[in-house]
């Protein structure tokens, strides 16, 4: 048993899909949230930045005391990921790896479709190892880079006039291709599943990226006896790197409760500070 | 007569809408741009975060040796402009002045409209100038939090599928206001003019921040006897925060010149590590 807290970090907001899933399946884990607000979005920038960034992310979680890390955003993970993975000596989660396994059970025909950001799409983490996973699949991929400032605006209804035609124009090729299986490879897409039910209707299955991290380490920590052994009564505290209040708004549209005075501002300046080699 | 260079900055790319009309109106000066593009968008983080960048921002360019520094994004002179020209002892130009004073020149009936930033249209520093220079005036505003990521992504053509229901979400009440004048409050928004144009038709004047701030910094610059002599062969360097690379791919949208390598990356630590305070 190791009463320590769970880390999940993220670029800002995506990851809390992540939390959502980790607090439902394990009630009685405590988890620090870490969101770098001033500086997301990572998606758009370049590799070198988001390796940099994502190094100050973990180094901050580590001086925290955590039992293990839950990289809970698909930029992070597609183009940082195996370098972090190497300097760590906590047990360490992604997206891709989870979100693949789950898309090569679901998959019926084959054929199987990957949405993200540019950084993600262009990095072909997810198109590699889903070709390991099931050779002979298909899989088609499309670079979303509307989607997140879609949802940090608040324009998540599947009608809504900007996100309907924004959803179209990047699902329809993946549509003509015939997917049967779509990986939300971008924790914040799951916020949009029901637009893009919406346009697919039901025929494809949705992967939730940040669900499946969770169902990751999960499994993970029960395997090795590093739960906490509490039943319930978790706690959650959130980090951000700009206003917390406004963390706060939109928090509650990921996490589906309040998060209220639980989010606490770190500064950029300490935070570039950090020994990024660990 | 003074060789130094005239500096610009903004949180991202919008701000080379005013290098591009500066080096046409004065071909003779050396310009330095700083883009804070390691932490665009600011429009959408909280004011303390936003007056921090804008005050590192600004002492990088002080250190390359500028006789005056131009504001040209809408959210830092809305959110922080004040604070930084009371710390200031070289000129200093914002977007908020000049475009108010061209919007109450060019309007026929007083019925204004301002799209900018939500952090900009929350500060009110657009409404308020326009009521002082036109008293009696009615100014109707709208943040479009989705537009600098629509320019960033490249969706600018005025048929584009999202961008143009996007362009009719944002601008639709202002039509039904029956305004005659639209300041383009962020200086990304003058990419996106054909589109605007498309929507509202030939009837309304459009303010383009960036050119507006750079008229102003011309004009004071030629009435100080404070430019370089030169009639052209002014040059341009641009520091950016993230890869320059990508910055040199999407600056050609805006200058409508190509960069190539004349784009040098500064280390956000350095930056958080300048003297705020000026």
């Amino acid at each position: 048993m190791d009463p320590r807290p769970i880390g999940v970090f993220d670029s800002g907001l995506g990851g809390l899909t992540a939390v959502r899933e980790l607090t439902r399946l394990l009630p009685g884990e405590d988890v620090v949230y870490f969101g770098d607000t001033g500086r997301v979005p990572y998606g758009s920038r370049g590799r070198d930045s988001i390796i940099r960034f994502a190094r100050q992310d973990v180094a901050f979680l580590l001086q925290r005391g955590v039992k293990a890390v839950v990289c809970a955003c698909g930029t992070i993970s597609t183009v940082a990921g195996a370098l972090l993975q190497k300097t760590l000596d906590v047990p360490f989660f992604m997206v891709v790896d989870p979100s693949c396994r789950a898309a090569a059970k679901a998959t019926r025909t084959g054929r199987m479709g990957v949405i993200a950001t540019n950084a993600t799409i262009a990095s072909g983490s997810f198109q590699a190892r889903l070709g390991e996973l099931a050779p002979g699949a298909q899989v088609f991929s499309a670079a979303c880079p509307l989607l997140v400032p879609l949802v940090e605006a608040g324009h998540i209804a599947p009608d809504d006039p900007i996100t309907a035609p924004a959803v179209r124009y990047y699902l329809e090729p993946l549509a003509q291709r015939d997917i049967d299986t779509l990986i939300l490879g971008c924790t914040h897409y799951p916020i949009l599943a029901p637009a893009i039910r919406r346009f697919f209707g039901d025929g494809v299955a949705l992967i939730d990226s940040g669900q499946q991290a969770a169902l990751a380490v999960a499994g993970f920590l029960a395997e090795a006896g590093m739960l906490s052994g509490r039943e319930a009564g978790g706690a959650c505290t959130y980090y951000v790197t700009d206003d917390p209040r406004g963390f706060a708004k939109t928090a509650g549209i990921f996490l589906g409760t309040r998060v209220d005075d639980r989010a606490v501002q770190v500064d950029l300046g300490v935070l570039e500070g950090m020994n990024s080699e660990q």
